[in-house]
C-alpha cells in the first residue's frame, strides 16, 4: 500500500527524469528532493511533538525488576508535562516517579524506556472514526535514558511548577511519597501516521521543531 | 497511607481479637477472615475484567528486535476484544497482529508481553475528576504470551466476528497484510485500584468473573 507522501516523491522524481537535466539542473533537483525529504521529517517530528503536548500521560514500557514477571516488559501509566512557563510545548518529557511503583525500581536496574504517545489517549481517533490500531491513528513510540533531575539546576523548579499545573494531584505525591522528577534523554523516536510503515526522526529534529 | 480495605481487615483482626476465642470460634474467625481476602480478591478480579472488556485497545510491551532499540522494551498500540458472540466479557483478550508492525516480530523471538489497562483510556479518570497516575484510577497490567490462534479450532471464527464487530477497520487488516488472530495466555495481573500497591490476582480468579 503506497502513502500519500511516497506517492508525491515518485511524482517529483516523475517530474524530475522529464526535465533534460544539465549537471546544473541534476544538482538543482538533488537539492529540490533533499528539502522534500528534509520537510517530511519535520512533519513527523511536528507529529510527535504535538502528540507529546497534548498527552497527559504516557504508557512506558520498562524491563521488569518485580519478582513475579522479571525478564517480562512492564508497562505502566506515568503522568507527563512538556510545558513551558506559558504552557507551550517543549518536548521535553518529564514526570515524577517514585521507587514504590513498578517504573522506579527498574529504570534503575536497566535504563531503557520506550513511552508510547496515541492520539486515541484523547478520542482523537475514535472521534475521527479511526480505529486505535490503524496507522492513520497517529502514535509515537519514544525510547531513551530516565534522567533524574537536580534540584540544584536552574530548570529544576519551574519543570515542576509547569508539571503540578498540568498535575495538581501532584503536589500531594510530591509530599507524600519520595516522588522524583525526571527527564526522558530521548534516544530514539518512531512516527506512524499514515499506511507504509514507522519513521524515525531523530530527537534534534524533534527539539527543533517550533510551534 | 492505608487503603479502606486494609482499615476494614485490621477492624475484623481487632474485633476477632475481643472474641474470647475457643479453638472453635477460632476457626470460625479464620473462615471469616479467608472469605473476606477471597471477596477481595474477586473484587480486583472484576475490576481487571470490567477494564478489559471496555478498552478497545492495550498498550503493549514486547522485547524489541528493531535494530534501533535491540534490548529496550517495545511498547505498541493494539485493537483487541474479549467479547463472546453476545458482546459479553470473556475475560479472553484477542487481538489481530502482523509480522509488519513491531509487535509481531518481538514475540515471535521472545515471548513475553504485557498489556496495560487504564480507566484513562475511556477518560474514566479525567472526567471523574483524577490524575491518570492516581492509584484510584484504576488500571491493569496483565502479563503472558502471545498465542497464535488456530483457524482450524472451532473458537477461531466466533472469535474473529466478535473481533471484527468491535473493530471494523479489521475487515482491511485480515485481507491485505497478513494479520494473524491471537489470544493472550496469561501467566500474570497485576491490579491497582486504591492506595496501598498492586493487587495480584490469578488467571482462574480473573476468568471465573460471571458478568
Amino acid at each position: 500500500m503506497k502513502t500519500f507522501h511516497s506517492l508525491l516523491f515518485a511524482l517529483i522524481l516523475a517530474l524530475v527524469s522529464l526535465d533534460p537535466s544539465s549537471g546544473y539542473s541534476r544538482r538543482k533537483d538533488e537539492r529540490i528532493i533533499r528539502e522534500y525529504k528534509r520537510e517530511q521529517e519535520l512533519n513527523h517530528a511536528k507529529i510527535a511533538r504535538d502528540l507529546v503536548h497534548r498527552a497527559n500521560w504516557a504508557a512506558v514500557g520498562s524491563l521488569s525488576t518485580n519478582e513475579r514477571v522479571k525478564g517480562y516488559p512492564m508497562v505502566n501509566i506515568i503522568s507527563i508535562d512538556d510545558s513551558d512557563a506559558n504552557n507551550r510545548s517543549t518536548g521535553r518529557i518529564r514526570f515524577l516517579l517514585t521507587d514504590l511503583d513498578f517504573t522506579g525500581p527498574d529504570w534503575q536496574k536497566d535504563n531503557k524506556v520506550t513511552l508510547l504517545f496515541s492520539d486515541e489517549q484523547t478520542l482523537r481517533c475514535k472521534e475521527g472514526g479511526k480505529d486505535p490500531m490503524e496507522p492513520t491513528c497517529a502514535r509515537s513510540m519514544i525510547s531513551g535514558q530516565v534522567k533524574k533531575m537536580d534540584p540544584s539546576d536552574k530548570s529544576y523548579q519551574p519543570s515542576l511548577d509547569a508539571y503540578v499545573r498540568r498535575h495538581p494531584a501532584a503536589i500531594n505525591w510530591v509530599k507524600a511519597h519520595n516522588f522524583y522528577l525526571c527527564e526522558l534523554e530521548i534516544s530514539n523516536i518512531f512516527v506512524l501516521d499514515f499506511y507504509g510503515g514507522p519513521h524515525k526522526v531523530s530527537a534534534s529534529d524533534y527539539y527543533a521543531v517550533s510551534n
